[in-house]
């Protein structure tokens, strides 16, 4: 089919990626991680971040941001988030199921970002036995509305949770063009922020399969290698799913891709957002573009063959991933345009 | 490093998964397998097992085995197995932590096939609340021993677990080289001899990622879709893990992988049966040779860079994947000859 | 000191149940409810609700709620409550815990009553596989804010649940004060109004420690002596918390403590709720009065002593329990009245 | 029926209990521990074991060390255990159903006691990440086969504990009895020699329902009550689960309970020890007798009215609880005389 942008997880694997993978695909490699693909993918994460941080690789999304929630929560601790968040919204209970029923307490407010005052709101409002004693903040960089946090903002939440005795946790499916948005380092995104625990997505970042969990507190990942294995997230043959980051990092190809989809949303953005009858839902700050529209023209749309999600307010959302052509980028932008006249 | 036999899981991708793999990574696909190469793959198994049987793809055994089994019990149920099986020994809880408790009866025999008198003896030595309710067998075939069970033995079992009440799980980590071993088909190893769930290894079969789950009996199915999502094994880019099931099943690599793999570990024995003082451990049915050896044997293999596993009984694993190098099975034997005189 | 109406929790246990503790506290007596006392309890609840229900006894509330949930789920299924129910607000994750992840889907009203289109919106606004799948509809009768379900209601509820393939769930906490408020019989507000799972409170009905489980229909029963088992709620001297029941029901006891705490919550109501200033915050139609009032008011009525909680909107609960003192409640009144003035 | 000795929960509640509870059964008094009855059972535990430890109460013995064993342990640990311990062979999976999947690590030798070379052995056999990671080392006290483990066997396992980084864990259903057998304090079976955390049984002491859990070590308990909340185990009524202790430890009565149960065994031991074609299986330390007899003795036993279990090696155990009436006793040796002549 001609490229949609529905997800970026339509996307296929980048070729730094492919070419490491085929790189990799060579000899006799140890299995479960003791390989020398997976000590380097490692280093370049300590490299690019930094720090020794610990680093651990897991299959996908839902089971890094699980484990990692897990591994700061018991079964009977809670956790912030903001009614946006996917692991709220789009993980059919993975967080409680891996934590063993760790709530979530979420705030019902109308914007994806989580600020301070409902972090503190819903940790302070009540201290007794049955309410789930809160423990760990978890905020989505971008956020599922495309937004970015600014490394001001992070820094506020992370005093506030420091001050509250919270940790800290990154959901960064789409950390690279969050990175690219702000054009910091990680490091200030990240530990130089306060975050205790990032989950750096490798799928839309440009894998076929991969996230790495990244603990910038040594402590906080005691066991974290045995809690993967239990929870059938240790690959035997892990050279494939470590050698990936290789490529992504070492090339540069990580924050390339990142920005490639982000000036992606932005080109859309400026061409549709003055257009009348139209209004974008969110800022345009990373890769996603939510376009408010009257249905017949999100109906002229599919009829020219373009999918797209509305599960978010009614809109149309549209995501771009390294790999979208921006002539069909345009194609779009022309079509809505043409609807929307 | 040069080639070694320490575990199957070495072994890098095979060619015919490559290359279906690069022809995957073209254009947007949807996400989450809704896509013609997810049930493209389905359909090969459909087609190779002669039936209709539910088809899903995990990441990896640990998480495949887990939830077929979590699938067929409540926590209060529990699971016979042998003592050797790979659920008891290697999988660090795995399959409590999917279940949320189902308790494994392990039969305390000193062979690594499950027996319908072992599976009798323990779901029915007590009737008690107090002793989780038994309800589903799970063997592994071939055995963790590199034994093979004959379709009769399977028959006999499966006819055992009807008669019980109980549900027959297999762990087909290594089923193609069961398959090769026996000269049967897929269905006539399966749900012809009366099994209900089959995880399909596609790691040890030449694969990177991935493991296949077949429900024979669609009812048992129900919901595990949300399952495997929930427990994070669904692959947003689910081609990178379905489609190298069709360059496995339908250029018949699945079985010429398992049959060369068996090849070499028959090639082996028969260098070293004889041997002087040396002995296998077990019968070489599959892809695995266990050598019984002098420590100091076994010492002069490391000192000549050989790489094994001593972990069932002392003896020396070695495990022969689908690019073992016969020359250098050949330098192996003669080590192991020269140090043996 | 001087008698509270802080909660229902706070009342001991009532005569009819002390006696037959005392009678059934005599010599030796089978465990785990293999016995005549605990026969008989289940026996006069399928007498009271004239059906052949299955009967369960449990410690508490929390478990016997989060049981029931969990025997009717699997952990990818969700549970629709109001967002007023218990076991969203305070019971720590409860639910989540014992069914391994079931996610509460919350009715975001204002009420605490749940009503079908409230059900119909949660079950049917999603289909998709990262959406925990409906499952379980759970009513609190009577409701947390002290509000009864009429049987209509009640019936509506369960046709919606039989049109969504939904199970119904009653958290009968207080289940004798709805029933003497309704004025009807224990049959026609559960099974005969379509309730398939019904936690019938005892120590809130005058008992120390014990909570009852009855399952409309025998099938879904299936398996939860095992369930109670395996989570620590299968007592070993179970005479103790089977017995007591034979006290509350064949005695009639039952019914008459739960028509005493309607009656004196409606004394109070009938006292205050014309007080300028004040108003009554929910329909006074159980054993519960929620009051608003000036916070100088609150004030006052701890300062002279009383207790009570104001978690719900910020106003003052009153919960009367079966020993409840009506020469205290009017003490309390007068107090209420004295302040307003 | 005349008194059984099948086991020891199938006395009552003894007088001092029962006597509590009426004390206790007046008034309005606060929920869920936060009551004067429960802090001065929780002293009452601290004066008897001469030490600030924390203590919680739960509702019975599967809880109690479940929970306990929860709260030592991420579900990615292992206990190691006995093969005879009750919470491997006789909880239905409760330990990995509270723990989300910690695996019992079983010792499998043919004595009921645990000693420090079996600890040894299962803990440092594997240092992989495929074995469950030994975090805990649970003992039975006295053990299920009625024996006693002395202060220096107690102080050995601790120590070996501590070398290997492990806690330790005393089951104590029968702490009382374990206590009157050695004639030592509580605290120096327990804290004195190196155990973390006791489960202390109430029920098989006296008690109509309920357990105590101690922690020596504070910090062990961090957020345990929420553990005890969460899994269904905070009572609301919670002076009736508490004040019985009052009327256990007070009074004295916990021990000489304890005593009398072991007289009896030692007077029936001391009856048939020596009987031609009799043997005792176990040393009798505590309060059980397990009989090894012809089928025909025992036979013959049931056939007088006799009930026991033989689920421990075909023999007949007897258990004396704090009612065994010393008449009923001598009428059952008179018994197994007769039918053993």
């Amino acid at each position: 089919m001609a490229q949609q942008f529905a997800s970026d997880n339509y996307a296929g694997i980048c070729p730094e990626v492919w070419d490491i993978m085929h790189q990799a695909n060579k000899g006799s490699v140890p299995a479960y991680g003791d390989d020398e693909w997976t000590s380097r993918a490692a280093d370049s994460f300590r490299a690019l971040f930094e720090t020794r941080c610990e680093v651990f690789f897991a299959f996908n999304g839902t089971a890094a941001n699980s484990l990692a929630l897990a591994a700061l929560c018991q079964s009977y601790n809670s956790v912030i988030c903001s009614s946006f968040a996917h692991v709220e919204t789009d993980e059919c209970g993975a967080p409680e199921f891996f934590s063993n029923g760790s709530k979530l307490l979420v705030a019902r407010t109308d914007h994806a970002k989580l600020f301070p005052e409902d972090i503190r709101a819903l940790a302070t409002c009540r201290s007794d036995i049955h309410y789930p004693k809160p423990k760990v903040v978890t905020i989505t960089q971008p956020t599922e509305t495309g937004e970015v946090y600014s490394l001001a903002e992070i820094s506020a939440i992370s005093e506030t949770c420091r001050e509250l005795g919270l940790r800290l946790h990154m959901d960064g499916a789409r950390f690279a063009n969050a990175c690219a948005a702000l054009g910091c380092t990680p490091a200030e995104m990240t530990w130089q922020a306060g975050v205790d625990v990032l989950c750096f997505g490798g799928t839309k970042n440009g894998m076929g399969v991969g996230e790495a969990i990244l603990f910038f507190d040594s402590a906080l990942a005691e066991g974290f290698d045995y809690r993967c294995k239990q929870a059938g997230q240790l690959a035997s043959k892990m050279r494939f799913i470590s050698a990936p980051w290789i490529g992504l990092l070492e090339s540069g190809a990580w924050l390339r891709n990142g920005a490639h989809g982000n000036s992606c949303a932005r080109a859309l953005a400026s061409r549709i957002e003055a257009l009348p009858g139209l209004s974008l839902m969110f800022p345009v700050q990373a890769n996603a573009v939510f376009l408010k529209a009257p249905e017949a023209v999100l109906e002229g749309l599919r009829e020219r063959g373009w999918r797209f999600y509305t599960f978010i307010g009614g809109g149309a959302r549209f995501m771009f991933a390294w790999d979208a052509d921006p002539a069909r980028v345009t194609q779009l932008a022309d079509d809505i345009e043409a609807l929307a006249a």
